[in-house]
C-alpha cells in the first residue's frame, strides 16, 4: 500500500464542496446564529433556560427563519431540502433551541401540514410559522413509544354534538416527554385511536388546544413538567392527560383519514396498517432533522477535541527537551480522526437523503420510494446519532479533565444530544425497520426469480444482484468491477475493492439472513422466537447496509468536487473512514473468508498510517465545518493562540539543574 | 456445548458471597448510607450541592465513618482494605460526596500519612478524620496532569528563614481541578518540585495553608472556581496560584526526603526518579477506590435498566395479546446482561485488588510486589471505569425517554462517573504503564534465560512461562492443564479452556510486542516513533492482561463459595463473561489462528443461548447487589409493583373492535 503525499489544502475549498445544494442555507444560518445567545447554557436554571431559548426561537420567527421550508401560499419558501439544512445548522447552537424548533415546525408545523387539508393549512400555518401558536406533537405515551400503533389514547367521534371525545383511559395512556408541553404549548397534535360508531380506525391525529390565550390550562386537560433531564434543559417536556375533551369534527387532521357528521369513516388509503405507515410516513423529517442536528454537534465536539489536541503537550520526547503534542501520539489519533472521517462520510450520506427528500417532495406520491426514503432515514437517523454519542463521549475523554469542565461545552454536547439515539424511533427499532424494508424488497426479488432462477441465484453468491445502488450508480459500478473480486493482492487503497467488500458483505448478510428467518414459516415454530434469536443477525443487516449506502454517497461526494487537491485529501479521509469500518468488522470479514490473516493486519496497520498521514490535515478538516466562532465556545478550543504561546513558555522550561538525570515519563 | 439448568438461588446467599472479606464494612455502609438525603441532586444549585455533600461528609465524620483507614493510635482502626471498601460502597450514593470524601481522607489524608512523617502524623491526622482540617491533593496543573514529574509549581528552600517558597512560574503549572479547593479547602498537600542550594530534587510535596479559619484566602494564595463540570458538582473543584508563598522547613511531607536547616537534601530512597515512583506508589488507594466506586456506580445502574427492562413492554407478541417484556428482547438481553456478567467479574478482582492491598501495607515493603500492586490497580482502575462509562451508557440507553429524566438517576450516574476515565491517571496512560510494567517483567525473564533458553523460548510458544498467575495459582493451573491446547472440539463452557485462551492470547500479544519494540535499539531508530507506532499494541497487551487478571479473580471468586446453588448461577454468569470478551475480540482469535469460523460463529450462539439462560436469573443477579431501596432513587427501579399492575391493565388492552386486522408491529 502506498499512500500518495497530500499537499495542504485550504479549508474554505472543503467548505464549498461540504456546503453543497444548500450552501445559501448555511450561510445564512451561520450569519445568524452567531448573533444569538451563547451556546453555553450550563449556568442557566432550567425555568432561565427555557425562557432563554423560548426568545430566541422568537428571534428566529421574527427573521424569518421557518420560512424556508413552509408552502410558498402561506408565506413560506417551499424548499423541502433548506428547510431539513436549517436544522441541521441550528445542531451547532444550544441544542435545546435546536429541538425546541423541531417541534414547532418540524412535528408540529409538519403533522398539520402534512396530515391536515386546506382548512387546517389556511388556519394555522401562518400561525404556526410566526410562532403565535406554539404547539406540540403529542404522540408518545408512557406506556407506548416505539409502538406507536399501540396506543391508547382515545378519540371518539359523537355524532350529536359532531365532537370527538379526547380521553386518557389509564396511567400508562398519558402523553409522555411532550416538547413544548410544560411551559409554553397553547395546541398539541394529539395521536390517538380513533373509534366511530362503536369501530375502531387505527391512529389518527387531532388538533386540541392545550392552553387558553394567558396560559392557563384548559378544562379537561391536565400537565405535569417532565422536569430535569440529563440536557436540552431549554425544552419544557411535559406529561398530558385528557379527561373526555371534546373538539370539534374539524380538528380532525384529515388528510389519510375523514369522518362524516354522522360518523361515517373514510380514507384514501386501505387498510389501518398501510394508512397508519402512510401517515407516520409523512413525518420523516423528524429522523433527518436529528440525524443532521446529531453531525452538526458531532463535527462541533471534533472541532474543540482537535484543536485542544493540537495545543496540549504531555510527556517528553526522549532525546528531546520538547513535549510531545497529544495529537503526534498515535492513540489519540486513533480516538479522534477515524470519528472525523466517518463525520465526513456521514455528511455526505445526510446531504444526499436530504436531496432525495427535497426531489421526492416535489413529485408525484410512489409509494415503492418512499418507503426506501423512510428506511433509508431511519438507519441514517441511528448511524449518525450512535456515532454522535460514541464520538462526543471520545472527544470528552480526549480533552481529560479539560473535557469535563462545562465551559469547555463538551459535557453539555454529550448530554444534549444523548436522547437521540433513543426519541424519533429508538435506533434499534430503527434498526430493525430497515432490515425488515430489505427483507421485503429481497422475497420480491426471490419471488420474481421462480424457483430456476433462486437456485442459479443462491449458487451464484458473487454476483450482488439484490443490492441496489444507491448513489452516482454509473461510477460505483465502474469502479466495482474494476476490481477483481477477492483479490488478496488488491491495494488497500482501492475504492472499488471498498465498495464491492461492503456490497457483498451486505449481501451476504442478508442471504444468511432470510434463510435463517424463512424457518419461521415451519408449522412447528414459534415466529416470535425465530425472529427474536436472529435479533443480533437482524440488527447487523441494518448496519452494514447503512455502511454500505454511506460509502457509496461518501464516493459520490467526492466526484462532485473540481479541486484535485480537496479530491486528493478527501480521498485519504474516505480511505480512513472505510478501512477504520473494516478494521470494526474484522471479526465478520476473517470469519467469512473474506480475507486472510495477514490482510486483516495489514488493514490495522493502514489505518495507523492514515491516522499519520492525515494528521497534518487535521485543523483544515475542522476549519472546513466552518463553525462560526461565537459557537465555538468552548475556551480550549478558542485559546488556542493563547495556548501556543503558553506551550513555548512551557519548552523553556524551568531551568532546574539536576544532580542526576531523571527517568523518562511513562509513555515515552 | 450444552447449558445445564440453573435454578433459582436466593440473591441473598450470592450477596454474601459478593460481600466477602469485609461484609460488616459493608453492611455498616449500607446502613449508614440508607440515613444521608437522596443521591438525587438533580434540583440542587452547585452551591446547594456543595453545601449538601460537606454536610453529609460532616455526618459521615461524626458517625465515625472514616475511622477505618486511620491508623490506632490516631484513634482509627488500622484497616486499609475495610477503608477502600467503604469508599467503595459510597459509590452507591451521590457520587459528589464519594469523590469529596476521596479528596479528604483518600488523598489529602493518605498523603498526609504516607508521605508524612510522625510531626505530621502526630499534629494533623486527627483533625483530618474528623474533618475539622478539610484538606486539598494539590497535584495536577493545568499544564500537566498525567505526566506528574514534570509539574511547575517550585517550592525553593530558603536556609535564611528555614522555609520554602513555593510559587507558581506561569500560568500553565496553576494547579487546576483541585477538589476542595473552590469553596472548603483550608490546607493543600501541594506538589511541587524541590529546589535547595539551587538544586533540583524531583517533586514532591508540602502542606501550605490556603485559608483561614474564617475562610478567607490567605495572601500569595489565589483560587478560582472551576464552575460547573459534567457532573460531581457538589465537590468544589478550582485553581490554585501561589506567588511566593513561604511555609516551614517541616512543612515538607519528608517520608521520602527531607531536607535539613542548612538546606542540605537527604532521602532513604536513591535517584530522583525511583524516588518520585516510590512516592506516587504511595497514593496507589486513589485509584483503587475510584475503581471501587465506578464498579458500584455501574451496579445501580444495572439494577435500575434491569427492574425497568422487565417491567416495561413494548410490541405485541405475534398470535397473543401480550406485549413482550423488552428484557425477553434479545437484543435488550445483549445491552444488559453481558454487561452485568463483567460487573460481576470486576468485583471479584477488585475484592482480590483489595485484599492485596491490604496484605502487603501490613508486611515488609516489597519492592517487587509494591510495583506488581501498581499495574494492577493501574490496569483495573483503567477496566473498570471504562466498563462504567459504556455500561451505564447502554443502560441508559435501554431505559429510552424514562432514562434521560433526571428522577431517574441514569444521566447523573453517567455523568460524574464520566471524568473516572481520565482522572486518578487517563486511562490510556495507565494502559501503557500496565504494558511497560509487563515488559519490564519480560525482559528480565528473557535476561535470566540467556540465549540458549532464549531459543528454546521462543520456539516452544504455547507454555506460558511469562504468564505469572495471579489468584488460586493451584485451581487455575489444574483447570489449565485439564484442557488439550487448541482443541477446537473442547466445549465452549471448559473454564480450562477460557483460562488457557487468555493466558496464551496475553502471550503472544506480549511476545510480539516485546519483539516490535526491540527495533527501537536499532542504531538508526528513533525510539519515540517505534514505540509510538506500536501504541496500538501497547495498549491492547495491557488490555488482554487485565482481561485474564479479572477472568482468574472471578474463577477464584466461585470457587470461594459453598453453596452449590450459587456456584452453578455464577460459572454462567462467569461463561458469559468470558465469551462476551471472547466474542468482542473474535478478530484477534481468528487473524492468530486460535480458532476458525465455525467456533467464531459458535461462540456468538453461545452468547445469545446464555443471555437467554441468565434472563429468569437477572433480578436475582440485580438483588445480589443489595442495594438500599433509599439510594435506588429511580422512579422506574422503585415502582416495579406499580408497573406490574399497569402492564396487566395495558393487558386488559382498550378492547376496539376492528374493522379487519392491524398489520404486525415492526419487531414483531
Amino acid at each position: 500500500m502506498h499512500i500518495p503525499v497530500t499537499p495542504p489544502v485550504a479549508a474554505s475549498t472543503v467548505t464549498d464542496l461540504l456546503d453543497g445544494r444548500w450552501a445559501h442555507v448555511r450561510r445564512d444560518a451561520r450569519a445568524r446564529m452567531a448573533e444569538l445567545p451563547s451556546p453555553q447554557t450550563h449556568d442557566l436554571t432550567t425555568e432561565r433556560h427555557r425562557e432563554q431559548v423560548l426568545g430566541e426561537l422568537r428571534e428566529l420567527a421574527k427573521g424569518g427563519y421557518p420560512r424556508v421550508g413552509f408552502p410558498t401560499r402561506y408565506g413560506g419558501e417551499g424548499d423541502t431540502g433548506g428547510s431539513l439544512t436549517s436544522f441541521e445548522m441550528l445542531g451547532f447552537g444550544d441544542l435545546s433551541l435546536m429541538v425546541k424548533a423541531g417541534v414547532q415546525w418540524g412535528l408540529f408545523g409538519g403533522a398539520v401540514e402534512a396530515l391536515g387539508t386546506e382548512r387546517h393549512h389556511e388556519r394555522y400555518l401562518r400561525e404556526i410559522m410566526e410562532l403565535d401558536l406554539p404547539g406540540c406533537f403529542a404522540m408518545t405515551e408512557t406506556g407506548h413509544g416505539s409502538d406507536v400503533q399501540h396506543l391508547r389514547t382515545t378519540a371518539t367521534y359523537d355524532p350529536a354534538t359532531a365532537e370527538f371525545v379526547v380521553h386518557t383511559p389509564h396511567e400508562a395512556a398519558r402523553k409522555d416527554y411532550i416538547g413544548n408541553a410544560a411551559r409554553d404549548g397553547r395546541i398539541a397534535a394529539v395521536f390517538a385511536q380513533l373509534v366511530t360508531g362503536g369501530t375502531g380506525h387505527g391512529v389518527h391525529a387531532l388538533l386540541v388546544p392545550l392552553r387558553d390565550e394567558h396560559g392557563e390550562v384548559l378544562p379537561g386537560v391536565r400537565i405535569e413538567d417532565c422536569g430535569r433531564k440529563a440536557g436540552l434543559n431549554g425544552v419544557d417536556n411535559g406529561r398530558i392527560w385528557f379527561d373526555q375533551v371534546r373538539v370539534p369534527r374539524e380538528a380532525l387532521l384529515n388528510r389519510y383519514g375523514d369522518v362524516a357528521e354522522d360518523g361515517t369513516y373514510s380514507s384514501p388509503v386501505e387498510g389501518d396498517s398501510r394508512r397508519f405507515f402512510t401517515m407516520l410516513g409523512t413525518l420523516i423529517r423528524g429522523r433527518i432533522s436529528v440525524a443532521g442536528a446529531a453531525g452538526s454537534a458531532t463535527k462541533s465536539a471534533l472541532n474543540i477535541a482537535v484543536r485542544y489536541g493540537l495545543t496540549r503537550r504531555q510527556f517528553e520526547r526522549p532525546g528531546s527537551p520538547d513535549e510531545v503534542v497529544v495529537l503526534d501520539y498515535l492513540a489519540h489519533q486513533r480516538k479522534l480522526l477515524p470519528a472525523l472521517a466517518t463525520s465526513y462520510a456521514l455528511h455526505f450520506a445526510q446531504e444526499e437523503l436530504v436531496t432525495t427528500l427535497h426531489e421526492l417532495s416535489g413529485s408525484e406520491y410512489d409509494d415503492r420510494r418512499q418507503r426506501e426514503l423512510e428506511s433509508r432515514a431511519a438507519g441514517l437517523k441511528a448511524a449518525t446519532t450512535w456515532h454522535a454519542t460514541r464520538t462526543i463521549q471520545a472527544c470528552r475523554e480526549a480533552c481529560g479533565g479539560a473535557g469535563y469542565l462545562a465551559e469547555n461545552r463538551l459535557p453539555q454536547l454529550k448530554a444534549d444530544t444523548d436522547v437521540f439515539t433513543t426519541f424519533e424511533g429508538d435506533n434499534t427499532v430503527l434498526f430493525q425497520l430497515v432490515a425488515k424494508g430489505l427483507l421485503t424488497g429481497y422475497q420480491q426479488h426471490l419471488h420474481e426469480l421462480g424457483t430456476a432462477g433462486m437456485a442459479r441465484f443462491i449458487a451464484d453468491q458473487v454476483v450482488g444482484t439484490v443490492i441496489e445502488r444507491t448513489a452516482a450508480r454509473t461510477l460505483i459500478s465502474r469502479l466495482v468491477n474494476a476490481v477483481t473480486p477477492q483479490d488478496e493482492e488488491t491495494d488497500l487503497l482501492d475504492r472499488g475493492w471498498h465498495l464491492r467488500l461492503f456490497e457483498d458483505r451486505e449481501k451476504h448478510v442478508l442471504d444468511t439472513l432470510a434463510r435463517r428467518l424463512r424457518r419461521a414459516g415451519d408449522a412447528d415454530a414459534d415466529p416470535f422466537e425465530v425472529f427474536n434469536a436472529a435479533q443480533d443477525h437482524v440488527l447487523r443487516a441494518a448496519r452494514v447496509h447503512v455502511e454500505r449506502v454511506v460509502l457509496e454517497a461518501f464516493v459520490a461526494g467526492i466526484d462532485r468536487c473540481a479541486d484535485q487537491g480537496a479530491v486528493d485529501l478527501l480521498n485519504r479521509v474516505c480511505d480512513l473512514h472505510v478501512l477504520s469500518a473494516v478494521e470494526a468488522d474484522l471479526d465478520w470479514f476473517l470469519g467469512h473468508g473474506r480475507f486472510g490473516a495477514a490482510r486483516a493486519k495489514a488493514v490495522t496497520g493502514a489505518v495507523n498510517d492514515l491516522c499519520r498521514h492525515l494528521r497534518p490535515h487535521a485543523l483544515t478538516l475542522v476549519d472546513a465545518f466552518a463553525i462560526p466562532t461565537a459557537l465555538v465556545g468552548a475556551p480550549i478550543a478558542l485559546e488556542a493562540e493563547r495556548e501556543r504561546q503558553a506551550a513555548q513558555r512551557r519548552h523553556d522550561r524551568v531551568a532546574l539543574p539536576r544532580k542526576e538525570d531523571s527517568g523518562k515519563a511513562v509513555t515515552s
